[in-house]
């Protein structure tokens, strides 16, 4: 089973998978330029282990030893120090990459046997890679202006609607790691989590694109919970899959996740319905949002959905 | 079993305690103020984490995965960067600290229990500590003249005779778990390491002193293997042995370790053997050396003349 994506929206992926199986890959975006990330990437010339690190912690063992660990490696020290800011796991990965030169796979394989994790963890890309956006925002005139925005930190801040990201490097090579693991997948799942910087990025690395494309397996795109991330203000689930098909030209999935709230009204429901018929795909319409915490996936809901699909699929 | 020391020393004597016995506990000096422990001690006003992660590196599990986590927490960044010369077991020290503030012991079996561990790494005291030492320099007549040095980091790379050493602040309060793990030993080893900066501290630490002094356990002293460390350096063995005897009036030994090239004539034998008739111990002459590394102590050697040492005072 794969899962793709970064941030909390793969952690919320990979704590729902665990309850269904341990066989789990996850393929995490490598584009992070922000916090301590962006200085970790910039000081050792290092993939940013941001996203690497969370997607870790979301596998620690479930065991108090394990919550143990997920919590220390999350943990981010205070201050405005040299280390404030920074978190534990991204300077455990660093270290392991900085002891075997030029293995990040071999590096990460080596953290997550340390850390007894389940699964494994790798970057979709063995170099780091920048987002660039087309972002349209409001001009004077109350009308709408197409400007670049570069660096995935500031896509994620920026205000107005994002139209396409582009990778730099444009064309990255995959992990070859990643292919494999797509290739003999039998379920892979793409999203949540913030659309233009953790979930489209994947999409446009060619080999990854290939491979989705060409592997037998599932495809399930889980979509947001709730669409009031800053880079995504002002959009529709309607509209994200529609990114998906934009950028992803000849991507088809089998099922796509909504929770009832992003369909709230018919015409809503009748778009979304609209735009996944576009991705060949059933739409399954489950409520998976937690309870009293907006825009967070529920793991035990979002594993009886994944499980429900599976369990049709096989 | 206790150890007591700091630094590769104490390193050396808990892995060859580790051949003997599951049962150490590791009471460890805080007043180091340079390199990587320095700049977190003066950052987050925490006890220096150095000579505690040396000691819980000596500790772990001998396993591939033990040799592995023992490797990553000695691994230090590299470059002049914020991280640059950072341990990450030093971090990962803070880390817990930071994430339990105020209780810096649960802290570090908190970090055993994660890295597994064997034994238990306590801290002399529960405040950092700094270190004075008067030192002799020869000055411009040839004959000696006494200054002050201060900072452990400046103390062990001075060039001169340090004479004695003290504690600041003067009379710290003991951890109380090390004086509870005394008064319960068996056996209690002091040494080897830096004599003034690792060694004699321990001594300095009122509460500690006096259970040494009345713990039922066996003490041993284990002096080094080679007297060319800066601090050192113009010493003797059997002047290191008066150093014991003027920082601990009226502390006793059971047995005083050797190494043979330390008492290479028959004069340095015999102001060894007085040295430590002051101390009421027996004087154990062995090979404990590793060859072709001066000054570095066998590991497997140690722990047969522990073990030697150990078999007849039961």
């Amino acid at each position: 089973m794969v899962a793709m994506g970064g941030g909390h929206g793969l952690s919320a992926t990979l704590q729902a998978l665990r309850h269904i199986t341990e066989a789990i890959t996850a393929v995490v975006t490598v584009a992070d330029d922000g916090g301590s990330s962006g200085r970790l990437r910039e000081q050792f010339d290092i993939l940013p282990p941001g996203d690497l690190r969370m997607a870790l912690a979301a596998l620690c063992e479930d065991t108090s030893w394990g919550h143990q660990w997920s919590a220390v490696l999350q943990h981010r020290f205070r201050g405005h120090g040299e280390l404030g800011g920074h978190a534990l796991g991204n300077l455990l990965i660093t270290a392991l990459w900085d002891l075997i030169p030029d293995q990040q796979v071999r590096g990460l394989d080596l953290v997550g046997r340390l850390l007894n994790t389940r699964g494994r963890v790798l970057p979709m890309s063995l170099v780091p890679l920048d987002i660039e956006a087309s972002v349209l925002v409001p001009d004077d005139m109350g009308e709408g202006a197409e400007i670049i925005v570069r660096g995935q930190s500031r896509v994620a801040r920026h205000s107005g609607k994002v139209e396409t990201v582009r990778l730099t490097p444009q064309a990255p090579p995959a992990c070859p790691e990643a292919l494999e693991s797509i290739k003999l997948a039998d379920f892979v799942v793409l999203g949540p989590g913030s659309w233009f910087t953790s979930v489209m990025p994947h999409l446009l690395v060619p080999e990854l694109l290939r491979a989705l494309r060409d592997t037998p397996a599932s495809r399930i795109l889980t979509l947001n919970v709730s669409l009031t991330d800053d880079e995504a203000s002002g959009y529709t689930v309607a509209e994200h899959v529609h990114a998906v098909v934009n950028h992803a030209p000849g991507l088809t999935f089998d099922h796509v996740i909504a929770d009832p709230q992003v369909v709230r009204t018919d015409a809503e429901r009748a778009a979304l319905e609209a735009a996944v018929e576009q991705l060949g795909a059933a739409l399954v319409v489950t409520t998976v949002a937690k309870m009293g915490a907006p825009g967070v996936h529920d793991t035990l809901r979002l594993a009886a959905a994944f499980r429900d699909i599976m369990a049709v699929t096989r």
